[in-house]
């Protein structure tokens, strides 16, 4: 049974701040704990006899059985699946050996929880293991990011750091941008290691890291010319653009 | 000034019975409903005075100057902007003459409303002028769709009919899909006409489509072989197919 202070808790970690004084993060569902188990530390289990009874090497500090009923007050999805979980936030460190060798994706105050977990997914479906967020950026662990990335923070490492610095400690790494005025990517060099840059959905790639892309790149509409939407949504901009790097490399 | 009726009729905009009984849709903000006018019949503006003012031309059968506080209570946006519009939904004749020649997408069920919105601006961005959506198929003139079309639906013409139907009545169409067992995309033939199918978030392309359709595709995840996310995001998956077949077209 959870407590009420339990309950509390639980849903306390839908607020950044909470999450960020428990280092604690909540996710839903069987697939997506199944997922996160085993990578993360696992603090709290509340699932249903049956979700216990069909995942008997489940471990966390805590495992809770509990009834549909209450889950429902614990949960913070409109349908709450059979189990949730309390992971703990890993800390990490931008070793920039890592990193200098591989592509990596910064993103510059990219805002909306939904697109975030979205690129999240993405890096994780092309092999992209090293996120940088500006501190600006929505966080990783909002209950939503959580839910939309489906499972990819098992796999991706998230970074919030000042890009700038991150930039100045990788000397001669290709840090990409796309921009309405920039190169036909489908015509440029895209090496296998590099930066992706990606703005904020209103306002871009900033000045600031504008000034510190070396490589412009376009993705060009169709067909060109025309009248079209201003813009692509930041989550498909980044999709279209790793999915061209990485075809470069198949 | 808005009389208690009119935000009430504004907000009933919410619910896809009254958006179907009233034949309107919702659109906020000066960027979208500058896209929307002219393409669309236009039942009511409700904006500040600053903003008509710098619009002196804007047509509409009701124009209301209001201000920020009337704009707040009629407004579904969390920061409402200078100014709303009701449009009224257009009938759409999917004629097939127009399509046989020419890319369009078929929406297979997409639930999401925000999914469909950023679905419909990579339609614009690239050309396809229109998506088909099955009947369960999330509703276009949703507030929340709306918005995410970033005004992509002056451009792209929304048909809702039965999927099997239309492709009954476009033989020899090739109509592509993406399934995890299809064929690397790269390495495919890609017309410059036919059908792409997207499915369903949770559950892909339903059996039904997936009887239609002659060519399967596959985004290649990378390293292949690796594990990765299930998927990708369906918005996501459009915009990579969208831009692959285009870039052949360049």
């Amino acid at each position: 049974m959870l407590s009420k202070n339990k309950i509390k808790y639980i849903r306390s970690l839908e607020q950044k701040k909470y999450r960020k004084e428990e280092k604690a993060f909540l996710a839903e569902g069987h697939k997506l704990v199944g997922d996160l188990s085993g990578h993360f530390e696992c603090r709290l289990v509340a699932a249903t006899s049956t979700w216990l009874e069909s995942h008997p090497d489940i471990k966390a500090d805590e495992i809770v059985e509990v009834s549909e009923e209450e889950l429902k007050k614990a949960s913070l999805l409109k349908t709450p699946q059979d189990v949730l979980a309390v992971f703990r936030i890993p800390e990490t460190d931008p070793g920039t050996r890592d990193i200098a060798g591989s592509l990596c994706l910064a993103l510059d105050d990219v805002q909306d929880p939904g697109n975030l977990g979205t690129i999240l997914r993405t890096a994780d479906w092309f092999g992209i293991r090293h996120v940088f967020c500006s501190i600006r950026t929505a966080d990783a662990y909002n209950p939503k990011t959580v839910q939309a990335t489906m499972g990819a923070l098992a796999r991706v490492r998230i970074h919030y750091c000042d890009l700038k610095d991150l930039i100045g400690t990788l000397p001669d790494m290709p840090v990409y941008g796309t921009f309405l005025d920039g190169k036909n990517i489908y015509g440029q060099e895209l090496t296998p290691h590099g930066l992706i840059v990606m703005g904020n959905e209103g306002k871009g790639i900033s000045q600031e890291m504008e000034k510190l892309v070396n490589r412009r790149l376009l993705i060009p509409n169709y067909p060109q010319g025309e009248e079209t939407s201003e813009s692509l949504n930041v989550a498909t901009a980044t999709a279209i653009v790793c999915a061209e790097f990485r075809r470069r490399m198949l």
